[in-house]
C-alpha cells in the first residue's frame, strides 16, 4: 500500500509519523478547551467531539466523543471502527468533497496538549521477549537455566496497577523502598538505586470476552496499540518478588504514548513470531502473522544534555504475540474488559546495542555504559529523560507512534521520617 | 458497647448479623426494580436511594446514592460516613421520631437480590496470614525453608483481577488451564483438578491517595471489610507461578459477601497484630491495634449433601495488618483508589481444624479429609458449595457479615477443540 495522500500536506512527508495511512487516535487540549477526543493527520489534529457536534461524523445513534477517552468507542468493535476509519479517509484525503467543513475542526498539534487516551482498566506486563528473558535469566540463574522452566510454554505475566499508568509527558519520582542487597545483613528503607526502564509496545483491548477465547478471536479483540516504559525498581524487585513476583517494585509508573496506532494501520507490517524450539500446545497456535515489523529505539537525554540512542531493536523479536497473550489470559476464564492494557514484556534483540533495559545494556551494573558527554549509567540518574520511538516504515510513508518519554525527578525526602 | 435497640425488632436478636450497631452496606433489587444502595437492618433493607429521594437522608448537596454501588459515597470520606451512620442510626432506633417515614423504604430480605456492593477499582492479594505460609511453604520447601526471606519484612502480595471479583451465590466454574504435575514430561491442557479455596478476608480502601501513606493514614483511607474466596486453581498455580507469581490460576473468580461491614461497627472489635519475630522497618510499624477479633470458618456442601464446618480461624490470626498492607502498596508512590480491594491472605490458626485452605486442610492432597457423609476430599468436586461466614461477637449483639458462598460447576468442553 502507497502513501494515501492528504489536503493536510504535512501529512505527506514521506518520514511524518501521521499520514493518512496511519490516523492515531488520542486525546487533547488547546487554550482552555477541556480534553477531547481527537485524529492526528500531519501536523493537526482533528476534533473529533467537534466533528461529531456539527454532524460531520455520525457512526449510528449514539454519540461516540462525548468523554475525554476513547473506552466507549473501542467498545463498539471491529465494524464501527473500520467505518470510522473509512469515514476520516474520505474526509482528510486529497479533494475529499467536506475538505472546508472539516477544516474549522482542526488544531494545531503545537498548540495541544496531549492526555491519556483512555482509561486503562486492568494493566498486564508479560515477559515475552526471548533475548531479555534470556539475558536477565543469564544474569541471576546463569546462562543454562536462563529461561524458567514455562517460558517456552506459556507466556507467563503478572498483573499490574492500571492506578499507575501515566501518559508521556509526566514525570516519574524515583521511588522509595524496602531494599535488601547481597552488601545487606538485613533490609533497609531506602530510594531505589537501581532505577530502570523497559522497552515495550502495550496491546489494547477493544472488546470485552467472558471466558476463554482463542488466538485469533484474541486479535479481533485487540483495538490498537502504544509504546510503553515500564519503569522498574531492580533493587525493591530483587527483594520482594519471590515467591509471589513483582509489586511496589512496578508501581510508581509505567508510561505510554499518547497516540493510538490502529491494528487497521498497522495492518501492512504483519510478521510471524519466530521458529518454536517446542512445539506449543493447541490453545497457543499461532493462526496467522500476528507481530509487526515497528522500528523502536530508547534514548537518554541526561539533565541539560543531548538525547542519545541507547538501542534500538524491534517488535518482531517477541517471541510470543499479543493476541497469544490475551489468549493466555482469558484461558482462566478470566473476564477482559475495554481498555485492559497488554504490556508486550521487554522487546531486546540478539545484539548488545539492542537492549530494551539498563539492567541488560551495563549487564546488573557491572558493565556501565557511556555516553557521549563522557558520563556513564548503569541505572537511571535524577534528571534523565527516557524517549521510546517506534515506527513502521512502508512504500513512501511512515507509521509512528509519537514519543513515549519521562524524565526521573528525585526521590521524595523520606516520606515516613518523623 | 451494648445491643443497639431498633424499632426492626428482628434486628435485637442477640444472634441476628445485622443488628443496630452493624450497618452493613449493599446494593440489592427485588421485583423489577433496578439494583440500587442498601443497609441492612434485622430482617430488612432499607432502600436509601429511595429514603435520599424522599429527603429523609441528606447528606450535603449531592446525591450519593443515584448509583447501584457505593464507590461515590466511600469517597466523600470518613466525615460523610461518620454522618450517614449516625443518621440511619436515628432513624432505625427505638423510639425514631421519623419510624413512619421511613417504613415505607423498608424491603424484606428473603425478597431481595444482592449485588456487588461497589465496582472493584483494582485487586491486590497479600499472603499475609503466617500460619498459610508456613504451612504451604512447608509443604514445599521444607519446614526449615518455610517463610520466604523477605515475609517477615513485608507483607508481600502481588495484583490480582479486579474483574473476576463477583458477589456472593455466584457459581465458579471450574477453569482449564495448562498443567505440568511432577508425573508429565511436558505440560499439557486440562481443567483444574486441584481447585481449592482461600478464606480471607477484604479490605476496601475508601478514600485515594497519590504517594506514600503512613500506616494510621492507610487506616483511616480503609472503609470496611467483607468474607473474601479466593479461589485457586493449585495445579496452574504451581506451572505458571515462576518467576513472576500467580496469574491465572487466581483469575478464575474471587468472591465476597454481599455486606460492607464498614470500620465504625467493628470499632469494638480491634486488637493487635501478633509479636513481631524480627522488628519491623519504621514504615511498617504498628500503630495501634488495628486488626480485628473476627470468628471466620469455611464450610463444604457436596452436590445434595449437608453443609459441614471445615474450618474455623480467627481474622487476628493476620500477621500484617489491612492498615499496614495499604500503607506497603504506597511506598512506591503506587496510586490507590476508592473501590481497591486487598485480600489478606489465606487465614489459617496454629491447629489443623483452622487451616483456611485444601491445600493446607488435605496437606497438599497427601492427606484426604472424610466429610461427614463418608465422601474424602483433597480439592473441590463440581458441585461443591462453599460458604464463608464470619461474626464478631459483642455485648449482647453480633457483627456479621453474611454468607460469601459459591458452588463449583464442571468445566466448559474443551473450549479449543476444533
Amino acid at each position: 500500500m502507497p502513501l494515501n495522500k492528504s489536503w493536510v500536506t504535512s501529512a505527506n512527508d514521506a518520514h511524518h509519523p501521521f499520514p493518512l495511512n496511519n490516523l492515531p487516535y488520542g486525546v487533547f487540549s488547546d487554550g482552555d478547551a477541556p480534553p477531547r477526543c481527537g485524529v492526528a493527520i500531519g501536523d493537526m489534529i482533528l476534533d473529533l467531539q467537534a466533528a461529531e457536534t456539527a454532524g460531520i461524523i455520525q457512526l449510528g445513534s449514539e454519540r461516540l466523543f462525548e468523554m475525554p477517552f476513547w473506552n466507549e468507542f473501542m467498545e463498539e468493535g471491529p465494524a464501527v471502527w473500520a467505518a470510522l476509519r473509512e469515514r476520516l479517509t474520505a474526509l482528510l484525503q486529497v479533494g475529499a468533497r467536506d475538505q472546508k467543513r472539516i477544516e474549522p475542526f482542526l488544531v494545531h498539534t503545537k498548540d495541544a496538549e496531549l492526555h491519556m487516551p483512555f482509561m486503562v482498566s486492568e494493566f498486564t506486563d508479560y515477559y515475552a521477549g526471548r533475548h531479555h528473558a534470556t539475558n536477565v535469566g543469564s544474569m541471576f540463574r546463569g546462562p543454562e537455566n536462563a529461561l524458567p522452566p514455562n517460558w517456552l510454554h506459556i507466556p507467563i505475566g503478572y498483573n499490574g496497577r492500571a492506578s499507575s499508568v501515566v501518559v508521556s509527558g509526566t514525570d516519574v519520582r524515583r521511588p522509595w523502598g524496602q531494599i535488601k542487597g547481597a552488601e545487606d545483613d538485613t533490609p533497609r528503607w531506602a530510594p531505589c538505586s537501581r532505577f530502570d526502564i523497559e522497552l515495550e509496545m502495550g496491546a489494547i483491548v477493544g472488546t470485552p470476552s467472558d471466558g476463554p477465547i482463542t488466538v485469533q478471536e484474541a486479535d479481533d479483540h485487540i483495538f490498537g496499540y502504544v509504546l510503553l516504559n515500564d519503569w522498574s525498581a531492580r533493587d525493591i524487585q530483587a527483594w520482594e518478588y519471590h515467591p509471589l513476583g513483582p509489586f511496589q517494585s512496578k508501581a510508581t509508573a509505567t508510561s505510554i504514548s499518547p497516540w493510538i496506532v490502529t491494528k487497521a494501520a498497522l495492518e501492512p507490517f504483519r510478521c510471524n513470531t519466530p521458529a518454536r524450539e517446542v512445539e506449543l500446545l493447541e490453545h497457543l497456535w499461532d493462526c496467522g502473522p500476528m507481530l509487526y515489523d515497528i522500528d523502536l529505539s530508547v534514548s537518554l537525554r541526561p539533565e541539560g544534555g543531548t538525547d542519545e540512542i541507547l538501542a534500538r531493536t524491534n517488535y518482531r523479536e517477541m517471541y510470543y504475540s499479543a493476541a497469544q497473550q490475551l489468549a493466555h489470559h482469558t484461558t482462566s476464564g478470566c473476564p477482559m474488559n475495554p481498555g485492559d492494557l497488554l504490556g508486550s514484556g521487554t522487546i531486546s534483540g540478539p545484539d548488545k546495542t539492542q537492549r530494551g533495559s539498563l539492567l541488560e545494556l551495563s549487564w546488573g551494573g557491572q558493565d556501565p555504559i557511556t555516553l557521549a558527554s563522557g558520563e556513564t549509567r548503569s541505572f537511571l540518574e535524577d534528571g534523565d529523560t527516557l524517549t521510546l520511538r517506534g515506527e513502521a516504515r512502508g512504500d513512501g510513508y511512515t507509521i509512528g507512534f509519537g514519543e513515549c518519554t519521562g524524565t526521573v525527578t528525585p526521590a521524595l525526602d523520606d516520606p515516613y521520617a518523623r
